[in-house]
This record gives structure tokens, C-alpha cells and sequence, in this order.
């Protein structure tokens, strides 16, 4: 069955407090060599027949992300 | 500066109430073809220098993801 996944992330101007949360507890760790964290949400999508690149993509934009402060990636990965 | 990627999912065994909320809402609003959805985390890390895999493989199995009831996948996409 083809799947399909969605990546939602934060636009590079929305400040990400959870990214910033991870990052600190990265440092503390001794983890210094990670410099920056954005965490965003993954979505992994069961498509049945051929996948609709267009009525996927407003999937994406309009009911999985929020387009005021997200971008969105898509990935047709095949079957 | 180079770029990694680390996406977090539920393991196929564990239920996904998000992932579940959402195909129920697809199916509402006429997307019927989408037969499946599950919902995760997608983490972007700035690494500084050359990315240590094996470094950067712990931090997103025993930090970033709980190993026992998520998978993790890595992808390191260069700079």
C-alpha cells in the first residue's frame, strides 16, 4: 500500500520552546556538538490506490499543519 | 552546518490515539482514500563539525525517543 509522510515543522521564525527544551538538556548532557534542535511532527500515511499528489498535499496543509506559523514536507515514498 | 534528521514513531504494536483521531477526521471530511494514519515526532538537529553517528544515534534512542514503545530513524542529510 503506498505511504505517504508528512513532515509538519515550525517556520524558521516561530521560536520552538520544546526544540530549545531539547537543546539545553542536550548541553547539559555534554552533548555540545548539537548546536540546534526544531521538533515537528511526522506523519506516516496509508493511501489506497494511487496516491493524489494534490488532494494529499491540501491534506497536509490545511488539516495536518497549521499555515500561519508551519511548513510542510511531503514525501511519496512509494508502496 | 551539517543537518540531521531524527524521526521518532510509535512502534507498530502500540496504538496511536492522535494517529487515529485524525484518519477519523479524514474520513469525515471526504478523504477516503487515506486508510491509515500515524502520528510521531520529527526532530532537526544543527550539528557542529562532522556528525558522530554513533553519537547522534544514542541521543535519538535513549533521549529524543522512548525505546520502548518507539522506533527511530535517522537520516543524515549532510549540510
Amino acid at each position: 500500500m503506498p505511504r505517504v509522510v508528512v513532515d509538519v515543522v515550525l517556520k524558521p521564525e516561530i521560536s520552538d520552546p520544546q526544540g530549545q527544551a531539547v537543546l539545553g538538556a542536550l548541553g547539559r548532557l555534554g552533548h555540545a556538538g548539537v548546536t540546534g534542535v526544531r521538533q515537528g511532527k511526522h506523519f506516516v500515511l496509508d493511501v489506497e490506490g494511487t496516491p493524489d499528489e494534490a488532494e494529499l498535499r491540501e491534506i497536509a496543509e490545511t488539516l495536518l499543519a497549521n499555515p500561519v506559523i508551519e511548513d510542510v514536507e511531503l514525501h511519496l515514498s512509494g508502496s
